[in-house]
């Protein structure tokens, strides 16, 4: 059978400037033929009557899906561990079931499956750390989806919104927009991300500046655990111990199934203002955000690219007259080679000092492509080289020891194992505090890339925490942090073990997240 | 032995216009002279010589106490039930040593009284719902006093401050505010109060609306349990399962001792400006305040009296002529006998629509006065007069149901009971989804009055929450709320017990809070 293996739309192509292309396959080493289809070929898998059955006592037909296709489809996330396995055509664990309960059928799950099958929440699968693989831990894996937690409940006096796990991004933005309202999570996954996985990883979006973590958006959760069904009061604050939200977000599944959420919703901002602004080193784009944040001022999006990724960027830029003219003008600034590119969108006018205003078309162009960067990987994966993404967040005070750690780090573990990458950061997510560094490196090999992904991905992780950092900032843990997560809670981890085993006596939901 | 019971310094008088005394005897039938001069007679309390033994294996002489007047001070909060037992000069639980414990320490006395004492975490005594009682269901109750947890260190590049759990509001405040920072959390028992209280109690102050809650200010905990040490990363944000602070924040000190916290400051406002407005009704004065939140405008404080609580706020002010001018105006605008007034301070103008502009005196008054409203309870307290706060929070779409549900219900209770009481309300944090109502009742009896308070704050209670609205919004639950608290909670309330169990297995932390 034949599973269309890269990020989205099948077979579309991300259209950009090839020069950027033959940069990166030069780089790595990289062959500029492609290597890969991004089709993915396995056996048909079996089906079992037995776990058929016992599902139907809890579900419709119509809500069991036995399909190969259906079950490929949930048995993987969008991390690089899956398209490591996907372009190597390696044998993957696929989930025996999908099932797309509504909330009153989950108890009734929960009570059938706990001797013999593991549950893994499906939100859109999107992850990007193995949130969503199947452990096969148990007798049956099998996949809820959540599709059917769909409810939404707008009350529009008190801006508050109840809306199902299952909701997507467009389906809770499209309808907030009508009204003049968003909840403003922008996740780059944002087309096909649920509610429920944004809570499961504390996600953050794109305008995380002004509108928070999701985690900041909620005013209580509704949960369906092994152990009983858990609701919060939709109150704008209390003070009365911890709430389900408090324990629930980020809590990758393993508690119970996050059926739904009472979220704040805002007003669309009437207007928007876009700006850009080249730097001569991201340490000085650092130091110009640092100035606006510490006064609390919050623009929506605020993004500064390291020199690398803003080296990037420009090569996306289609060659003609006036990139020739754009880039003479940088040139002339000093920020041609080495500089480093803020853009940022706001509701009010924008103004920073220290850095070369280069109007407003970069910060709207990245605007219109925002949810399309995964397309580029994919062109990249065609080619048999491996992106991997990995951000934390950081003090103020630390960010550029951080940033120096990592790129440090990653350089080392190049040439210890005489591999080709590169690594590039952005700045994306500010807070008074500090910011979210968001990593990404590229390396291309033949062979062993599973093997080399890891070492590469564990000297950036050693040196973010060493440096700092949080050990994630907005993608969760999923199944590959799994063993960082407990050196990075220390004593406190039992406590986290505790809780599971608390909600999850039997360990049946999401069995591989915490040890 | 003599102690002096009443709020804040000893003997120190509330100045106001006699009228609103006069006002309130005569409304609730008290007697105009005083009855109680605020002092609590007690005999000495025994030594015990075993636990002073103890005691000595974890700590110096000097941080150790036995002394009656440090014990009685440490054995009770500022809460209505405290009071009504001074004022009649009940026996009162007192506990058999104070302890001042430096962080390091902690762990020994864990484990050396583990099998005989309680231990209740005390930091300004300024509880108002019975939380630093000593339960007495050991053979000791020692008051483990924080005032040794005084580190202040401050990242001004990151703005982050690492405080410890003993410092009061002008420790903090005045220490930050010679570098142009403040915290934000200024609650009515600001001088008194430490920040490990806050924490506990999950509080907010008046100019939550800007700052949030306590809870919005924290990056991060320290905590020692009998179970372990525990420390957060003090990070701007994670994604990897809940932090210490999201369960320790609101926990009553039943998990552990919070010892210390990294804490988001923020920078002074350069200028302030005042403004008051009087409206029609509550009802009116809270849509204007809807109508500036929901569109995200959130003024350092806002804080809208209802229509009682105006009408004694008027009686403050002392007869003359421009307080004459002033009624007349009032009077001739339609809104002297039945307004409600609000008072605004913000770091922008301030413009509002639908209310009488009364310029900026009032809201400078309430600046000047903002830490006073405990004196004038002392004033009530020697005529007889108990009086009781009780907070909640609600969406905007059921504010006004709320409060008319609260009101009626209370009538109700006064008049099954042949009691002579008053309530009135204002709303002081507001958010996007609603506001927090902060109820005082007085009433006047001559006996059974902890009986009558427990009736009418039942009464309440009930009609808050049963209206959409939070148990407590940020006075927290302490000792006094413990039935209601498992009632709210619901089946959530098991995992705070299976939480309580894990970090304090023995029930020596204050175990009077959860059952």
């Amino acid at each position: 059978m034949r599973y269309y293996a890269l990020w989205g739309e099948e077979g579309k192509r991300y259209e950009t400037n090839q020069s950027l292309y033959d940069y990166i396959y030069r780089e790595l080493g990289a062959p500029e033929k492609e290597i890969w289809d991004g089709y993915y070929l396995f056996d048909e898998p079996g089906k079992s009557d037995e776990l058929y059955s016992i599902l139907k006592k809890c579900l419709p037909e119509e809500r069991i899906s036995l399909d190969p296709m259906e079950r490929i489809s949930h048995s993987i996330g969008r991390g690089s561990v899956e398209y490591i396995s996907l372009l190597e055509g390696k044998n993957l664990k696929i989930v025996d079931a999908v099932i797309y309960p509504r909330e009153e059928e989950i108890e009734c799950i929960f009570k059938e499956l706990k001797n013999i099958a593991e549950i893994i929440t499906f939100g859109g699968g999107t992850s990007v750390t193995g949130g969503v693989l199947p452990s096969g831990k148990r007798k049956y894996s099998v996949s809820l989806d959540t599709r059917n937690m769909n409810r939404f409940e707008l009350d529009e006096r008190s801006m508050i919104l109840f809306a199902g796990a299952g909701l997507k991004g467009p389906d809770i933005e499209n309808n907030l927009n009508q009204r003049g309202l968003t909840l403003g999570n922008f996740p780059e996954s944002f087309l096909y991300s649920t509610l429920g996985g944004w809570i499961a990883t504390n996600a953050a979006g794109q305008e995380s500046n002004r509108y928070g973590k999701i985690k900041d958006m909620l005013l209580g959760l509704k949960m369906v655990s092994p152990s009983g069904k858990y609701s919060d009061h939709p109150v704008p604050a209390e003070s009365a111990f911890y709430r389900i939200a408090d324990i629930a977000t980020g809590s990758e599944g393993v508690f119970g199934i996050i059926t739904g959420a009472w979220l704040k919703v805002r007003r669309i901002p009437e207007r928007l203002y876009y700006r850009a602004y080249m730097f001569r080193s991201f340490s000085e784009g650092i130091e110009a955000l640092r100035q606006k944040f510490v006064y609390s001022n919050f623009p929506i999006v605020s993004r500064l690219s390291d020199e690398k990724e803003t080296y990037l960027s420009l090569l996306t830029i289609k060659e003609g007259f006036l990139t020739n003219l754009f880039k003479r003008y940088l040139k002339l600034r000093n920020v041609l080679e080495k500089g480093s590119l803020l853009i940022i969108v706001d509701d009010k006018k924008i103004s920073l000092e220290g850095g070369v205003n280069l109007g407003s078309m970069p910060a709207k162009l990245w605007k219109r492509t925002r949810y399309d960067r995964p397309y580029m990987y994919n062109e990249l994966l065609r080619h048999g080289i491996v992106a991997e993404t990995i951000e934390t967040s950081v003090p103020w005070n630390s960010v550029i020891d951080l940033y120096k750690n990592v790129n440090g780090s990653f350089r080392d573990a190049l040439r210890d194992n005489g591999i080709k990458g590169m690594i590039m950061c952005h700045a994306s997510h500010e807070y008074i505090t500090g910011t979210a560094l968001y990593f990404t490196f590229l390396f291309y090999s033949e062979e062993r890339r599973e093997e080399y992904l890891k070492i590469l991905r564990d000297s950036i992780i050693k040196s973010m925490i060493y440096s700092g950092g949080s050990i994630s900032h907005h993608h969760g843990i999923g199944k590959y942090l799994r063993n960082e997560l407990k050196e990075y809670k220390g004593s406190f981890y039992e406590s986290i073990k505790m809780m599971k085993n608390y909600f999850d006596p039997d360990n049946i939901l999401n069995p591989g997240v915490l040890e």
